[in-house]
């Protein structure tokens, strides 16, 4: 039900008077926001942001407002639920479309306003004044409290994000059984992607959403993270062709009306040398020490704590580069971090991804990253794949 | 040899000295980049960005570092072409990167500062202070002044845009082959995307960059501009099937070295009706008025006003929805814009899409983007793809 309609509209209702009560709490009129991640948070609307300003305006009558350039008036009408729909011509345009806005702004009487940024975000070019240049009166900030509220996930949301693990656990199958001595990563992810975007469209039909473009789905690869780059945790792509003794570190994505899981493993191509079986087992090792350490009531700064104890325990810091995870949902990576400078109280609903890594100069780079939905008294594990290393070693 | 290096090291250095020369002009003495667009185009270094800062700082003695996490410090010393590399151990932290920053500026004695954002910008839930509070002093923008660098093409750019544009035509041409009633969007755009990245990673080898994830190359696809929904010119996708009659607006991409050429094309599925080809043709003769009036000396509202005289001159005004055109090169999208509000100079060296459209509700969008490099005299068109609607039928 969900996967046919992706977030409920009375969630989305919820979520906007959660964010407008706030507004009020601060004493003001209305709230506008920018950012494309916030406006599909708050209303479902998708779009291609460019260089023209889109922005969802509220006021505190609860009146919402779209504003977009006049080319999307007629998609907005027949794809969301906005009442009102306000448009300016084109950007640069005549007149600049932050001087129109204002112009919504007084209409719909929202004066004291709080916004996600204070104007368009200067992405492809753009370039306006503040929002508070056109309104003559400061705004006060508002992306942190929204923040706060994409922290604690729905059963909505987490339908979607588990649903999202079975794609990735899907595509990973496909770019683990395409990886082989002499084929290359573009190969192999290109073949998995394009076989589990189809596999996933012919399952979820014309309930899927989450594209933009034609080919958006599902996505499986190693960015790089191959042979001895593996040991570079944000690798770049080079197209590199596997051989034996390489070790590898993937990624997948398949975002379902635009939730996400995380699924990473480490894979061998041929025997895994000793100390590379080594670094692998104390991986596994410690991601069970975070999900034990994972419940409510701690703070994210203590299940990195826990990991960092372990690495030390066993003399393994110097192969530490990143900290134990991240929040995850609409985007990829999102707050809060599980890292010993975020105290962050852990809640039941947040979900977060699970991947202490260990890389060594001269050997390789061994992460597997699990996605997690902390329960009232623990976690649940959403990502299902095999994590002995025999399953995850590739013949040759 | 550009195809194999990208953008020439002493290009680079010429556009740091540009930057610098600007910053000095101002009473500065440094400058912070934070965003990835700008540190591509004056270090090209490629990077994933995250809620992690990356900023690249230069002094005034012409010094420049790179300020990283701690994990990218092998990956950087490897790649990049950085003497100095500055690192934190992660985000957030102990200590906030940003304070870490600071202390690189005052070890590089940079001082009164010029930046493109007054700090990292607020992605995937990053937070933290802006640069000013943490320097103690105002940050100049900068942005602006990258920009108008940006527009310029040198030689080696165009070189890259020229081989991108030729991938667009390869890819497009794949991506028409598999566009046939019956098929869906998902199902040509990944076949095409596939097929393409393939053959031009194989003809390019190793000499292609601008990959981030491994399936990263050429891509062909509709964004749901298909039938009815042709008429919205930024449409999503929704893995629509071809059906004879319908009306189609594709898109292609395929970054080369990160430079981007743009071919799209409308397309028709069986035969057009009159009134199809009647607004199909006058798309046709609409792009040649701006081919036209697009040289040196003029300027971008010109462009856009000559196109608008046309439709105004034929009655079309009910069908226009977006101005003639955009920027184009490290971002697909980028000023100056081919709109009557922009009243930027065109010189030689600037790169445009030109792409005048049509779009009826009830029949569908018609849109052909050609790409194209402003001469001294003229233009030259760098897109090569045929235009008579015959060419762009697909035989049902």
């Amino acid at each position: 039900m969900t996967l046919a309609t992706g977030i409920p509209s009375d969630e989305l209702g919820a979520r906007r008077a959660a964010l407008l009560a706030h507004v009020r709490g601060l004493g003001l009129t209305g709230f506008v926001l920018f950012g494309q991640d916030y406006i599909r948070y708050f209303t479902a609307f998708e779009f291609l942001a460019t260089e023209r300003p889109v922005a969802v305006v509220g006021n505190g009558d609860g009146d919402l407002a779209v504003f977009v350039p006049e080319f999307e008036v007629a998609r907005v009408r027949d794809e969301t639920a906005f009442e009102r729909v306000e448009s300016y011509p084109e950007y640069p345009g005549l007149e600049h479309p932050m001087r129109l806005l204002s112009g919504v702004l007084s209409d719909m009487c929202v004066g004291a306003i709080g916004a996600d940024e204070n104007g368009y975000p200067g992405i492809l070019g753009y370039q306006g004044p503040a929002l508070s240049e056109v309104c003559g009166r400061p705004v006060m900030p508002l992306a942190p409290f929204v923040e706060s509220l994409m922290v604690r996930k729905s059963d909505a949301e987490i339908a979607l994000i588990r649903e999202s693990a079975r794609w990735c656990e899907h595509a990973h199958r496909l770019l683990q059984e395409y990886s082989h001595p002499g084929a290359t990563e573009a190969e192999a992810s290109l073949r998995a992607g394009h076989e589990a975007t189809l596999a996933m469209l012919g399952e979820l039909g014309s309930s899927y959403a989450g594209q933009q473009a034609s080919s958006d789905g599902v996505t499986a690869g190693y960015r790089g993270q191959i042979g001895l780059k593996s040991a570079w945790a944000h690798a770049v792509a080079h197209n590199i062709e596997f051989r034996e003794g390489d070790d590898l570190v993937t990624e997948t994505a398949a975002p379902i009306w635009g939730y996400n899981a995380e699924l990473e493993r480490a894979l061998v191509v041929g025997d895994p040398t000793d100390e590379m079986r080594r670094l692998y087992d104390h991986t596994v090792a410690a991601q069970q020490v975070a999900f034990d350490a994972l419940r409510p009531g701690v703070t994210c700064a203590d299940v990195d704590r826990a990991v960092l104890g372990y690495f030390e325990a066993h003399d393994l810091l110097p192969h530490w580069r990143q900290h134990v995870g991240h929040g995850i949902g609409l985007r990829n990576h999102e707050a809060p971090f599980l890292d010993i400078g975020d105290h962050t109280r852990v809640e039941a609903g947040m979900v977060f991804t699970i991947e202490p890594g260990l890389y060594a100069d001269g050997v390789g780079g061994f992460r597997n990253s699990d996605t997690v939905v902390v329960t009232p008294d623990g976690i649940d594990v959403l990502t299902d794949y095999p994590k002995d290393l025999e399953s995850l070693t590739i013949a040759v």
